[in-house]
């Protein structure tokens, strides 16, 4: 699924996600391959950065949707989203969530393609939806 | 707060944080965005590194400081203090747990600024002060 | 450990990790400075990168082996292998553990060598094993 994106120059791309639930696990692969396919560089890196809190960005399975399930279930289990917080927006364990996966991925391009393993694709990560969300892509060749 | 730095040549910088504490969290975000100003770079990436394995570094919310303290207590409640280690320092946890945050963190600059989202700040994680630690910044551009 | 490697060209490197057991990490320190070396590229970074959805790469101590012992241990007890998982092939720890300690590196190159803290060592961390695995170095400089 391809959202449109903006070419913000130098080499950095926005695109949105709208997220539908309040956990959400959201295939980019197509969109990101696009933006680095348009952006005609060849041989570089691609690093995609999540700038919110209480979202992430990593690499998962692809096949199996069931993988997706249980991932953010058991997640959801190790960081509960009660647990006697101070934070009074409530939402702590989004946050948390968040830095376990991580806010950017650094991907390889070679021969225009984005270098993956058969069964990886890169996933947008909701932890505190539904929201309008950013992706930024800064293409380095 | 800023600490001052070293320029060591060809985009590589460095500077130290002082901990206090055995858990604690630090806002290094003034003070890398003030090493991205000085490098005169305006459109590249910042590595944000750290050369240490009890230590850390996560984007984190810089409104609520009740973010913090949750998402600290969260962590080492998840990955115990005690659990019959082998390891005879018996730091193990501090070592999982700067693993689980990640030791670099990749930013974009654009237009000679940190590309960060409105509640984004870069911190510093302490797993096993008090100690003296060096943050390493690498500008590409 | 060396275990040769390919040079694809464009400063793009690929060599092969053979696991033994379900569960191992591996130190590829050696092997990467050795590819950094030969690039002969003495500023700039090194990424490594994980082609796979149930291994992972992570930054820990090299010193006592006790600690890498310790480590899998707990993050398997984090994420316990056995839970209701609905993903039939039965792996869905091993994903989420990869994804916790995340696919990818950025590590700084300078006067030649990589700059790692003194304890630290680069493993490849098997989580779903033992497999022929695959790991991409990129170089820019």
């Amino acid at each position: 699924m391809t959202y449109g994106y903006q070419n913000l120059g130098s080499g950095l791309y926005q695109f949105h996600v709208g997220t539908t639930s309040h956990t959400e696990m959201i295939d980019m692969t197509e969109q990101i391959q696009k933006i680095v396919s348009d952006s005609g560089v060849l041989e570089g890196t691609c690093l995609v950065y999540i700038p919110h809190t209480t979202a992430a960005v990593t690499i998962n399975e692809n096949a199996d949707e069931n993988v997706q399930v249980d991932f953010m279930k058991e997640i959801n289990k190790i960081v509960p989203w009660e647990d006697n917080y101070q934070h009074a927006e409530g939402n702590v364990a989004a946050h948390l969530k968040a830095s376990m996966m991580g806010f950017s991925e650094t991907l390889i391009i070679h021969g225009g393609s984005l270098v993956l393993g058969t069964w990886q694709g890169i996933y947008f990560l909701e932890y505190d939806g539904a929201r309008r969300r950013t992706v930024y892509v800064k293409i380095s060749g």
